[in-house]
């Protein structure tokens, strides 16, 4: 390999997923991940606010895709159609990271305070989506619901694609699940 | 009143809630308390392990009665009949319980570390749940999925009961926010 490394974040990235998993979230340092990625300290805090946002970072990118199907779907589109036309982009954005994500999965099953990060995480994701669907006009209590349908469904989904290995499976996945819904509460 | 007083819990819950929503969570402490209700410290860490815990010492007993429902089931029903088995004795559990719960709700608001908690309370209901429906033989995705489903209608029905007067309220806004889902979804 070249010494000029492009993907700086990306390797980071890697280096901490790898360190979490071996030796433990608490454990690990943000110098061990800087040197165990052949990079600075100064590099690493370049890219995350601290080690926790090494997990953390794509969540915002997450829930843009979700608002940008919400406010991007037809006007006609029933609110859990607007949510679910984020289910393709979704998709896609995860069919690079499945092996990244089985190891973030595990490092955070491991560590309570990385759960209820991760809860916030998706609470946070309701509420935004809540919002968009609103602004769409749809009522307040139906909003809530379908938001968080949407993100349950993403949730489960997200549970089932992680624990197979065919990573462009995730969008399937999802519209499985609320298919699975619908035939639940039918 | 006399000196005797038979509900400690209930009376230290009070004062809690009222300080909390007056004064903060985060100022008030467990000496304010016991002086509020007229007891001592003593007497609160009888009741409760810490303050966090006036607010929270319901859980369990809403758990117990949604796993009562799910095991208690016939072994024909569904799993999400199964569950919503839980929504009358779960309203009657509230029914005397409005006000506490629009004040509790205000102070969970106003506290980022006691939305975790809630977060973490729901999160620990679904796990529960899911798992008394996998011991009725349902399968382990639709389990997570109905678990998840019959939490998130709770959560979303309990909003809506806390923002009306009528306290005997709550099992029918949770049959009507299925029956909302079942029209979302279908």
């Amino acid at each position: 390999m070249s010494r000029w490394q492009p993907d700086a974040a990306g390797r980071l990235a890697k280096a901490a997923l790898t360190l979490f998993d071996e030796q433990g979230y608490a454990a690990t340092t943000v110098d061990e991940i800087a040197a165990a990625a052949g990079l600075t300290k100064r590099t690493f805090f370049r890219h995350f606010a601290n080690k926790r946002e090494v997990l953390f970072s794509g969540s915002s990118e997450l829930q843009q895709l979700f608002l940008d199907a919400v406010v991007g779907a037809p006007q006609t589109a029933g609110p859990i159609d607007a949510v679910s036309a984020a289910f393709a982009p979704v998709g896609q954005l995860f069919a690079r990271r499945l092996p990244f994500a089985r190891v973030r999965a595990r490092v955070i099953a491991a560590n309570p305070e990385l759960q209820e990060r991760e809860l916030i995480k998706l609470d946070t994701m309701v509420v935004a989506l809540a919002g968009a669907l609103r602004e769409r006009g749809v009522a307040d209590a139906e909003a809530v619901l379908a938001a968080e349908t949407g993100v349950r469904v993403f949730h489960v989904a997200f549970g089932r694609w992680i624990a197979q290995s065919d990573p462009d499976a995730l969008e399937r996945l999802m519209l499985e699940a609320l298919a699975q819904l619908r035939q639940l509460v039918a």
